[in-house]
């Protein structure tokens, strides 16, 4: 849809002067986020206040003019991309912090607060907010709580879902709803606040949400492991989550991935594969911890290990951890990047699996990430323009999610389905359990207006 | 409805055998929970198989027969109670842990299973699954995950919502659904587990869970903190939620409760009020734990702290506060049990709301429970006998509700809504949201025979 009706664009016009926006050049601004596909919304609209959201989504549904949430657009998996037109509702000016409550250990914010500008302001507090994904300077927590966001911390703190305690949101009708508050306990009605996160903007827009916070650890320090190949290095994964101690991270890097911290200047030596292994806890319990880590990370195939250098050699790993992704262009312009999940038990049929398929497909297949919850990001590299390895590159696909789907995962762990995963989700999900959750999307969303083509496949 | 279809009981019956089961004293042992209400059904099924639960629901949906998933029997609210007759579903005999994936830190369960049976069996793997409500050695998985229960362990390890990883039920249409797994991460469609964690029965039948264990703690320890007054120990109570340490249980009993343990053999002086704090860890760690506890319920209108004994005095001591609910009838035979929640800030305003309520009708109050999830157990004592104290009693009771409320609460943290609650449910949500959780209901169970007349108020 590029064209609106008039009376339309004359009220939105009307509710929010310079917030609502047709010219070019800021619909390319959100036409895109980082699944690199791109088509242009028919209006940009920066929404101020919940009755702005509200006013939004009803005159949207009685034009049946699709409306796509936006955060900071750094989503994966074109989440944010607008295929049906209409209107991006980007949530950049509800970006105030509301409350910070650490007395009961929780947060208000409006979905705009970036991550890391949050995590900022609750330092004085002692206090974190524990989603912390690769992108956590830029991204705002409308995003993290749409697609469910984790990062490396999930494995101690659990993911977005674990963290939210309430929220305050606008349906497909322009209902307003509140569900949750500033508890951690709560038996009464429908948990429509965990149903909400994860769903990608399909269901509601959220206009407010209240955060569970987490004490920020006094202390922490890291290990590195080395091992001869990936199979050992996840075997350890296994063991290290088996035994009591909870490592605060837990990150698998393969040898393609330690070639790349090399060339990005970290001090990694050649081996098969790397954990980083986090600790944190009090002054008094941190060697106790990182001794039981350490135990649990010896084993076959075992080359070497060393706590993790303090301070600005530490911080070097970890934004060259987090630097991988992107740095991944260097070695093949083309990525598919995907994040599957699987028990912590088959982190080693996993590893093993798309070593065997990087063979028959012959392309590099680089994998790293959160092995600690099972959830490995798994990126598929070629050449865009050789034609050949291109369509290896797509034909490997499907066959890592039925790797993943076969040993008792899923399609994502943290970035969700979006646009380009959602022909998967009926390899993954039975009909009755779809047709559910369509039920759902038809109660929240009757006209399905929400962030259409996204997530579910189209029913039947 | 006491009268069933003559072909639909005989198609039960030849479905389930002795399983089927429309005698008087079948349904008498089936028309009643711990709310003391009672209402007979017209038949008791009692299945073995989902194959079983989805007849059974098939054929209740034709004939639009309610249908009242029962675990236990040990709900509070009455949500196990068939109000509207109709057929209980019994889940005694799907009671098999069907894996215990040690190394995946989840086990799976059929809803039949007992708590404390499951605990028993996790013991020589070194887990546990954290909820652990009062009727722990009673009360059925089932049940937990229909009330999202909580107890004492909550404040550390989460409640039922937080320990679950994926469930497959069987909804109001027949419709077997299956999400999650055995993994900790996902972000791959609507998250219909921890929807259906807390809908009592009213959206779907669990008939299996993946649950989240954690690992057992090395060691353990407590302290009892007594106060001059319930005021000073809610005061603690704050303070020591809002420094990093957090406790493993800490539960809050006023002077009331202190004079029912002493009657039941506890060695409790009298005082105001009590903190039980318990801390856990490695044996290392455990003495830093209980210092950092101990110097947060330190302060104004402590009287006395203890480490509570080891070993039988200790055990004692927990089965005294857990034996706390049925022993208040010794004051008077009636009690209306709540367990509202506010957050942990508010957790002075509301015992001293609650004294403040005490004192204006006349009546005993005796409140205790789990004051780190700032939820209380608040019981309103009275004798039936006596129309005025009865009549009390049951003007007190909004205002109770209202006052968590008013403190930014909810109407329970862990009992749920169930038969006695719904009524209250205007109050507690404004109509957008009530007529989300309706549109919810009416997705997963269009012809609304799922434990009808309960969680949600009539709609409109």
């Amino acid at each position: 849809m590029s064209d609106l009706p008039a009376d339309f664009a004359d009220a939105m016009n009307a509710l929010l002067g310079d917030g609502w926006n047709t010219d070019l050049a800021t619909r390319e601004a959100h036409a895109s986020d980082d699944s690199r596909r791109s088509v242009l919304p028919a209006a940009v609209a920066l929404p101020q206040t919940r009755e702005h959201v509200q006013a939004i989504v009803r005159a949207c549904r009685q034009h049946r003019i699709p409306i796509i949430a936006r955060g900071a657009g750094t989503a994966t998996t074109g989440a944010a991309v607008p295929v049906d037109g209409g209107v991006v509702v980007s949530f950049t000016r509800m970006n105030r912090i509301l409350a910070i409550r650490a007395e009961d250990r929780c947060a208000v914010v409006e979905p705009g607060v970036r991550n890391g500008e949050l995590q900022q302001a609750l330092q004085p507090h002692g206090l974190f907010w524990p989603p912390d994904p690769s992108s956590f300077e830029t991204c705002s927590i409308g995003g993290n709580l749409a697609t469910n966001a984790g990062g490396p911390r999930a494995v101690k703190y659990g993911v977005t879902r674990d963290n939210v305690l309430g929220l305050v949101a606008v349906t497909g009708t322009g209902a307003l709803i509140h569900v949750g508050g500033a508890y951690t306990k709560c038996s009464s009605g429908y948990d429509l606040s965990r149903l909400l996160v994860g769903s990608e903007g399909t269901l509601a827009l959220i206009v407010e949400a209240t955060l569970k916070l987490a004490p920020r650890p006094q202390a922490q320090a890291g290990l590195r492991a080395f091992y001869r190949d990936a199979s050992s290095a996840a075997a350890a994964v296994s063991r290290l989550m088996a035994q009591p101690v909870v490592p605060a991270m837990l990150e698998f890097m393969d040898h393609r991935s330690l070639a790349l911290l090399r060339q990005n200047g970290s001090d990694v030596p050649e081996a098969g594969a790397m954990l980083l292994i986090e600790a944190d806890g009090s002054h008094e319990a941190l060697p106790d911890i990182l001794a039981a880590l350490g135990a649990a990370a010896e084993g076959e195939g075992l080359l070497d290990i060393d706590v993790a250098q303090d301070g600005a050699a530490r911080d070097r790993l970890w934004a060259a951890r987090r630097a991988l992704s992107p740095a991944l262009r260097s070695i093949a312009p083309g990525k598919i990047n995907e994040d599957v999940v699987v028990p912590v038990s088959q982190v080693p049929a996993l590893v093993a699996g798309i070593e065997a398929l990087a063979e028959e497909f012959a392309l590099p297949i680089v994998s790293f990430g959160h092995a600690g919850n099972g959830n490995l990001h798994v990126n598929i590299l070629y050449h865009p323009d050789d034609a050949d390895e291109s369509e290896r590159a797509r034909a490997a696909l499907p066959r890592v999610f039925a790797l993943a789907l076969s040993l008792g995962g899923a399609l994502s762990g943290e970035h969700g389905i979006g646009l380009t995963k959602r022909d998967h989700m009926a390899t993954a999900f039975d009909a009755a359990t779809l047709a559910a959750m369509h039920a759902i999307k038809q109660a929240f969303d009757p006209e399905g207006i929400l962030n259409p083509g996204k997530l579910l496949p189209d029913p039947g």
